[in-house]
């Protein structure tokens, strides 16, 4: 009991560069070097993996292989955590063995609208439906709002109306919610705030945070997340990610970046540097072109 | 009295891109862009630059303009700070009307005798004449520290030997000291507690720090130090910067990248975001590729 204590990580990163980071490459990454790449990062520890997207082929063709993968994913104690934007894709999460169904939905109206099509009430029209099938199938459900710091279209987002949401999900059974700075608009004073707000409101609720690095500051902003008690970070391979709608975007932080900064801390990962870094340089040789991520320029902290 | 309070910035930003930056990069920039980098961050809002440093032209071709440079860079409230390596160094700042000399050493031997081919006593060796020049100039002398949070080539460096180092610059007449993570070796840990250590040793004296991106968490560095109490930061426009000596290093934080965060805490840096990214934009026509800064590519902050 103690010595199992003791190997739990003190934070958990979550991998999203199958997803977020691949879905917003310019070509479709071959489903053998997804499943290469899968491998490596279980490797070097990853448990929580953003597998794929149970997305429309045409909207993000990067992740038509969605259930190929599905069907090829080493299992284990690997969590496959799928995106699923509507019932259809939450049938075919289901189907395809998912070990967690990620609803998810943009606190801002415009983004939602441009992000999948449709209005906010719309996307969670699903909702109770997606719900009722993972419980039946004994799948959790977590959920991400995206926008949840500001909007590229609206500008500032209300505190409120991303709890507002947060509560409907929870409601539906959603075990965590991720927030996410989708354009990097976040700074280290409003992730502050924000997360001693979801802890007042929402305290049985696990927090995550997504952060993107448009402006330079994503490793401040996940920082005072974890100053203010946050213990699960989305993280990309490489540096991966951005947004297809946003030109010059940048990426999510470096897993190993950010695992490497945790582990000089002193704050346990689970994760072997070393290993993230060839993992890093198994992806690197597959986009062809050199990644953002820094430790896999210049090696683990000594 | 009440007005001009309120107009002094909360945080200094101290520009490095004409000195870090510059000497990092393989080509040499000519001394009319140059000026044309200063006149755009003076129009900024910049005041405090590290204009160029009287080293060896031999060592360090990209600065060996520094004498037709500072003869020719405006004046006004600009405050220009020179590095000097020497007592030589000195004495050609000096005669350029440089406002502040610079001295500097690593904490570490090994890095010190690669950076300027000498031993940490032989830097040193020159300071108390280096002291005296300054004050019958009535120049002020600032010191940094290089290596002060971890040496690519020794490792862990002892904090109380980089407090040794920065008591003889204080006792020479230092009135501020920076230490630099040359090659992005800090933590956000290691930075609180250094510079709660500094503070305790050294109350009377400015910390500066001087963050490189090497392993992609700066950010979370700088924010700890803003955290921990230091003012004063050392930045460089569009994140340009390195060092000769490591592959792939990163550079240092983006001047408008720090400058937009800190504007968003509702920290005055008594810079214009825009200006600043129109500046960034100069350098980047000048340099001819992709900067790192990220503000210069989405903007600043709502």
């Amino acid at each position: 009991m103690h010595s199992a204590q003791n190997d739990k990580p003190d934070v958990i990163i979550r991998e999203v560069a199958l997803r977020d980071g691949l879905q917003s490459e310019p070509g479709f990454v071959a489903t053998s070097d997804k499943l290469r790449l899968i491998h490596a990062l279980a490797a070097a520890g990853v448990v929580l993996l953003e597998t794929t997207s149970f997305v429309s082929p045409r909207a993000i063709p990067q992740l038509r292989d969605a259930r190929e993968l599905m069907d090829r994913v080493p299992r284990g104690w690997l969590c496959h955590e799928v995106m699923v934007p509507n019932l259809r894709g939450a049938r075919e999460a289901a189907d395809a063995g998912a070990d967690r169904l990620i609803v998810f939905v943009s606190a801002s109206e415009t983004h939602n609208r441009k992000n999948v099509g449709c209005s906010i009430e719309q996307s969670m029209a699903d909702l109770g439906a997606i719900s009722g099938l993972a419980a039946a199938g004994n799948m959790a459900v977590a959920a991400a709002i995206a926008t949840a710091f500001g909007c590229p279209y609206e500008g500032q987002v209300d505190r409120s109306a991303v709890l507002a949401i947060a509560r409907r999900f929870v409601q539906a059974g959603a075990d965590r919610i991720t927030l996410a700075d989708t354009t990097g608009m976040a700074n280290p004073k409003q992730i502050t705030q924000t997360v001693a707000f979801f802890k007042d409101h929402l305290p049985h609720t696990q927090i995550c945070l997504h952060l993107h690095n448009n402006r330079g500051i994503a490793a401040a902003n996940l920082y005072a997340g974890y100053l203010a008690g946050v213990r699960m970070f989305d993280t990309s391979l490489g540096g991966i990610g951005g947004c297809p709608n946003v030109p010059r975007a940048a990426g999510n932080l470096a897993t190993e970046d950010v695992a490497n900064m945790f582990e000089a801390l002193g704050v346990r990962t689970g994760m072997d540097i070393d290993e993230l870094i060839r993992a890093a340089g198994l992806l690197e040789s597959i986009l062809g072109r050199t990644l953002p991520g820094q430790v896999m320029k210049s090696g683990a902290s000594a």
